[in-house]
C-alpha cells in the first residue's frame, strides 16, 4: 500500500526532529539542574586540602573507559553480524547509546545525586550513565532489524526512566547489592526487550528470513564486538563497586568467570550440533554470560571456584538456550529475539540473581572481616542478618522483573502507533531503508521511509 | 608516458632510503640529546624519597594509552573507508605516526624540556609526541589517497616542525591554554593539510573518482575507526591538563559534548538527505566534532550544558559542511579534501578556538576559586586580566591559522618536485601502486611504481 | 580413506568432552588450592591498616587490561589474514587463552605463590597468566590451521607446565631478568611451536597452499591485531616491572623501540621486494619485533638510543627472515611456519636476550643509583656482580632454548596420535572442518570431522 507523498514527507522528518527535540530537551534540563561536583568543580575540589591524587578520577576513569568501549564498540560490533544490517546495528548503537547517556545522566541523577535542587556529576555519573545505556541496548538487541530509530529512540526515553526507577528501588530503597546489575542491566534489559518485542509480533516475519544471517565477514566484525565485550567485563562489573579489595576482588571473579564460560560453550555448542561443529551464534553471544552472572556476587567472597562454577553454568544455559529456547520462544511464545539476548542476558541475569541470593545469604562477619562494611553494610551495621539480606536479594529481582515487564508491555503498545519509522515484515534486517548505502551492496527495493502501514501488521 | 627503467629503479629506492636516513638521523639525535628525566632514571627517581605511587606515570599512562589508540586505531581505521585505499590508509598511518613519534619528540622536546644540553623524556613526551602525530595524519586526511608514501614522510618532517614552533609560541610564549588542541592541532592539522592540498591540485583528479567511494564492509572498518576516536577523546583532551579537577572536568565534559554532537549529526543527516535516510560519511565524521570543539575549553568551567550547547553546533556545522561546503571547496576554491578534514577538524576546531575565547574571557576567581592557578596561571597571578586573557586566545588563533598556511604552502610546493611517488591522477586512492594487494582484488593496470611525471599535472 | 560413521562419531565428541573434562580439573584443582590473596580477600585487606589507594589494583590494572587486548584482540586478530580461517583464528585463540588462563593460574600459583597448601591469587597472577596465554598463541601461530582445537588444547596443556616450570628456572632459581619475556615467552613459545610444527610435518601441505593466502578485508582484519598488540606492547613489557620509575622507564624504551621497528620493516619491506611495492606481511608482522626486543631490557638502563637501536635491528632481521628464511625453513629443515614466529618472535626474542646479556652486564651503581635494586637485586645485595648476571641472563636464555625443543618435541610427538582431530592436507586453513560457516562462503568438499588419518602423513 503506498504511502502519500505528504506522509511520506511528515516521516522523513520524524527522526531529525525527534533527535533534535530530544537534545534541546535535554538541554534545557541541564542548564537548570546539573553541576559539577565537588571532584570536578575548580572551586570546590581546592576548598577541601586535597591531594590531587585522591580525586576519583584516578581510581574510576581506567574502568569507565573500559565500559565505555564496551557500550560502544562491544554492544555496536556484537550486532554487525547480520549480513545487511551492519550500518544500522553500529549506527543505531550510537545513537541510542548517545543520546542515553545525557538522558540517563538527568534521570539517576535525580534518583541518586540530587542535592539543593541540583544534579552533581563526575566519572560515577559517566559509569552509571553507560550502564543504563547498556541496558537500553540490551533491549534493543531483541528487536534488531524490525525497528526504525524513531521508535528506538522512543523506547530509550521510556526504558531510562523506567531503569532509573527500578535501580532506585532496589539499590536505594531496598538496600540490595547489584554493582555489575545482573538484575538492573541483564534481567531489566533483556526482559523489557523481550516483551516489547513481544507485543511488536509480526506473524510475517519469515518475509525477511533471509536476511536474517550472517556472512563471513559480518562474523568476523561481530567478533570484534564479543571480544572487546569479553575483555573487558571485569572492569565492568568492578567499575562501581567499593575502592580496594572490592573492586579488585570482583575483576578477578569476573575474569575467572568468563573463562569457564568460553570453555563450557565450545563443549555445549561442538556437542549439540549434529556434526561436531561449533557455532559462531554460541560463541559470539553464550561465551559472555560468565560477565553477566557474576555481576551481583562479584564483589562478594565468591571464591575463585565459585567464579568458575558460576561461568560455566552460565555459558551452559545460554548455549542451550540458543539451540533450544530460542525456536521454541519464536514458535510458541511469539517473541522474536534477533540476537538472543534471553539466552545472553536474561537466563543468565537471573541465575546471577539467584547466585547472589545464595552468596548474600552465607555471608559471614568471619569471611568478611573489617570488609563487611563496604559489600554489605546494611549487615556490618547490625540492621540485617544475612538471610534478611538474601529474602531482600530474592524481592529486588521480582521487582525488576515487574518494572521490566510493565515497562517492555507500555512500550510496545505505544510503539505500534501507526506513524512510526518501523519497516515492514519484508524489510526487516535491511539498512538501506534508513541509510544510504555504497552501490556494490545491491537494493532489493528502492523505497527507502516507504513503509508499509505498522498497523496493518497488528 | 613510459618512465625509463633506470628512473623507475631509482624512484623504487626513494621509500626504503628516506625511511632509513630518517631513523639514522633519530638516532643519532636521540644519542646525543635524549635522555630519561627524572620520573623514568633509575637514580635520578631513587635520589628524591618519593613514593612509587607518585610517578607521573600512574597519572598520565592509562590516559597515554587511550590517545595512542586514538592515533594508530582511530585514525587509521576512519581512513579506510576509500574501497581499495585501505592497505595505505592504516599502513601509511603506522608509517606517518612512528616517525612522526621520534621526530617530534625531538622537535618538541627542544622546545619543552630542553635543559643543559639534554631533552628529557618521560610519558608527558609520549603524550605530546602522539599528539604532533595527530595534526600530522589530519593533513594526511586532506590529501588520503594522493600522494604517495616519500610525500608524505616529508610532509610530516616539516609538519612536525612548524607544529612544534607554534605550540610553543601559543602555549610558551603566549601563555594561551590550548590542551586538547583545538587550535595547535585540530586548526594547524586542518589548515596546513588544506593549504598542501590546494598547492597539489589535480585538475584531472575525476580519472579516479569512481574509487573514491566506498564499499559496505569498508565503511564498517571505518566505523571501528570512528567509535574508538569517539570513546576516548574525554582520554585525550584530558590527558596533558593539570592534575585532580582539572582532568577530571575536561573528560566529562568532553563526554557530554560528543552525545550532543552524535545526535545532531544524525538529526543533520537525516535532514539534508533528499530522502531522509542517513550518510555514513557524516556519522563516521561529523559525530566526533564534539571532541574537537571543546579541545580548548574542556578544562575550564564549561558547564555541563555548556559542553552540550558545544557539541551541538559543532555536529551542526560539521554535517552542513560536508553537505554543502565540501562540494564547494572542490569545485571553487580548488581544494581536494578526501576525508573531510575542513568539516570535523577545520570549523570546529576554530569554533573551538572562539569558544575557548568566550570561557576564558568569563573567568572569574569566583567560579575557579584556588583552582583558578591551574587553568589560568596568568591570571592567578594577576599578570593578565580574564578580558586580557581571551585577546591572547584570539591571537593565538590567527598566529595558529599563519603557521598552518605557511607551512601548507611551503609543503605543497617542495613536494610538487616531479621526481616524487605521487600517483598519476588515474591511480589516485589505489592500494596497488604502494602494496602488494592479494589477489581477488584484481588490479586496474599493473605498473607498480610507474608513476606518471607528476610535473605534467601543474 | 573413509571414516567408519562409529569413529567419526567419537572423535565428533572429542572436543566437548576435553573441554568438559579439562573445566571438571581445573574447577576441581581451584576448589582445593586458589584462595584470594591479601589485596582480593576482604577479611586480609583490612586487617592492615592500608588506603584503598595502596591496593595493588590500582598500579597494575590498566596494565593488566592492555594485555588482556594484547591477547585477545591482538594475537586473534592478527591470524585472521587467512582468507578461509578467521572463525577458527580468533575463535581458538579464544578457547586456548581461555584454558590456559585458568591452567596456568594453578601451574604458575605452584611456583610463585604457594603458601600453607594454598595459592594466593591477584592482579598478579592475572598477569602472569595472561602471559602464559602468550606463549601458547605463539605457538598455536607456528601450525595455525594445521591443527584441530583438540590437538591445541593438549598442546596447551603441555605448554603452560613447560613454559611455568621454565619461568620458574629462570627468574626463582638463576635470578635471571626476563620482564617482558623475550626469553620466557617469545623465545620459548616461538621454538615450542617450531619444533612441534617440525614433528608434525606435512610433506603433502601444497595440496592446501591455495588457501594459505589473504584476501583484501583478511589482511585489514590482521590489521586489527597489529596495531592493538603495537600500541598496547608498552604495557606488555612494563606490567610486572616493580613499580615507579621502572614501570615507567619499560614503558617508554618500548615505544621508542617499536617505532624503530616499524620504520625498518617498511623500509625493508620496500627494499626486498622486486618493485618496490610493500609487503601486508611485514607490516603485520616485522612491525612488532620492536616489542620482543627490548622484553628483557626494556627495564634496565637501556636509553632512549638503545631502544631506537634495538627496534630497527629487530624489525630488520624480522622483514628478512620473512623474505628469505622462512622460505628455507620450509624446504630444507621442514618447518613449516604459518605466522611466521620465528621471524616474529623467534629470532627477535633471542635477539634481545642477548641485549640483556649486554645491557645487564653494563649495570653500574651509578648508572641505576638506588634503583638498582628494583632491576637487579642480586647485584644491589652484592651477590653478584654484572657481568655475572649477564653469563646467568645468556644461561637463562639456553635454558629456555632445552625446555622450548624439549617441550615441542614432546608434544608434537604425543600429537602424532592418529585419532585426533588433524585436518587432512588437502583440508588445511579451512573454517569449515570446525565451524559451521555461512552460505556465501561455499564448501569446497562437504566432509566436516572426516578427515583422513593423521597417521598416514607421517
Amino acid at each position: 500500500m503506498a504511502e502519500s507523498p505528504r506522509r511520506a514527507a511528515g516521516r522523513r522528518l520524524q527522526l531529525p526532529l525527534l533527535c533534535l527535540l530530544f537534545q534541546g530537551i535535554t538541554a534545557i534540563l541541564f542548564a537548570i539542574f546539573v553541576r559539577y561536583n565537588h571532584e570536578t568543580d575548580a572551586a570546590a575540589w581546592h576548598l577541601g586540602n586535597r591531594s590531587n591524587s585522591d580525586n576519583e578520577f584516578y581510581f574510576r576513569y581506567p574502568s569507565f573507559q573500559d565500559v565505555h568501549v564496551m557500550i560502544f564498540v562491544g554492544f555496536g560490533f556484537l550486532m554487525v553480524f547480520l549480513q545487511r544490517y551492519g550500518f544500522s546495528s553500529v549506527g543505531f548503537t550510537f545513537l541510542l547509546a548517545a543520546f542515553a547517556l545525557q538522558w540517563s545522566t538527568l534521570v539517576q541523577g535525580f534518583f541518586h545525586s540530587f542535592h539543593h535542587g541540583h544534579i552533581y556529576v563526575g566519572v560515577e555519573s559517566m559509569i552509571n550513565a553507560d550502564f543504563c545505556a547498556g541496558a537500553v541496548l540490551i533491549s534493543f538487541g531483541a528487536v534488531l532489524g524490525k525497528t526504525g530509530p524513531v521508535q528506538l529512540l522512543l523506547m530509550a526515553l521510556l526504558e531510562v526512566v523506567m531503569f532509573g526507577v527500578n535501580e532506585f528501588v532496589l539499590l536505594s530503597l531496598l538496600g540490595v547489592r547489584d554493582a555489575g546489575g545482573s538484575m538492573t542491566i541483564h534481567t531489566f534489559g533483556a526482559y523489557f526487550g523481550l516483551v516489547f518485542s513481544r507485543v511488536l509480533y509480526r506473524p510475517q516475519l519469515e518475509k525477511s528470513k533471509h536476511r536474517q544471517g550472517s556472512v563471513y565477514h559480518s562474523d568476523l566484525f561481530a567478533m570484534i564486538g564479543t571480544i572487546f565485550l569479553w575483555i573487558f567485563w571485569p572492569s565492568f562489573n568492578s567499575a562501581p563497586t567499593s575502592l580496594g579489595d572490592v573492586q579488585h576482588r570482583t575483576a578477578l571473579n569476573t575474569y575467572y568467570s568468563l573463562t569457564a564460560s568460553t570453555l563450557s560453550t565450545f563443549a555445549l555448542s561442538a556437542l549439540v550440533s549434529g556434526d561436531g561443529r561449533l557455532d559462531m551464534v554460541h560463541i559470539q553471544n553464550a561465551a559472555l554470560a560468565g560477565g553477566v552472572v557474576v555481576g551481583t556476587s562479584g564483589e562478594m567472597m565468591l571464591t575463585p571456584f565459585g567464579a568458575l562454577t558460576a561461568g560455566f553454568l552460565a555459558g551452559t544455559i545460554s548455549t542451550l538456550g540458543y539451540k533450544f529456547l530460542t525456536p521454541i520462544l519464536e514458535s510458541k511464545f511469539k517473541v522474536e529475539d534477533t540476537c538472543g539476548v534471553h539466552n545472553l542476558h536474561g537466563m543468565p541475569g537471573v541465575l546471577g540473581a539467584f547466585l547472589g541470593v545464595l552468596v548474600a545469604g552465607l555471608a559471614t562477619h568471619e569471611a568478611y572481616g573489617d570488609g563487611l562494611e563496604n559489600v554489605f553494610p546494611l549487615i556490618a551495621k547490625g540492621q540485617r542478618s544475612a538471610k534478611s539480606q538474601a529474602v531482600y536479594q530474592l524481592f529486588g529481582l521480582s521487582v525488576t522483573l515487574v518494572f521490566a515487564f510493565v515497562g517492555g508491555s507500555l512500550g510496545g503498545f505505544l510503539l505500534r502507533f501507526p506513524y512510526l519509522d518501523s519497516p515492514s515484515d519484508s524489510q526487516c534486517y535491511e539498512d538501506q531503508i534508513y541509510w544510504e548505502v555504497p552501490g556494490q551492496h545491491e537494493p532489493e527495493a528502492q523505497t527507502p521511509l516507504n513503509m508499509e502501514e505498522s498497523d496493518t501488521r497488528a
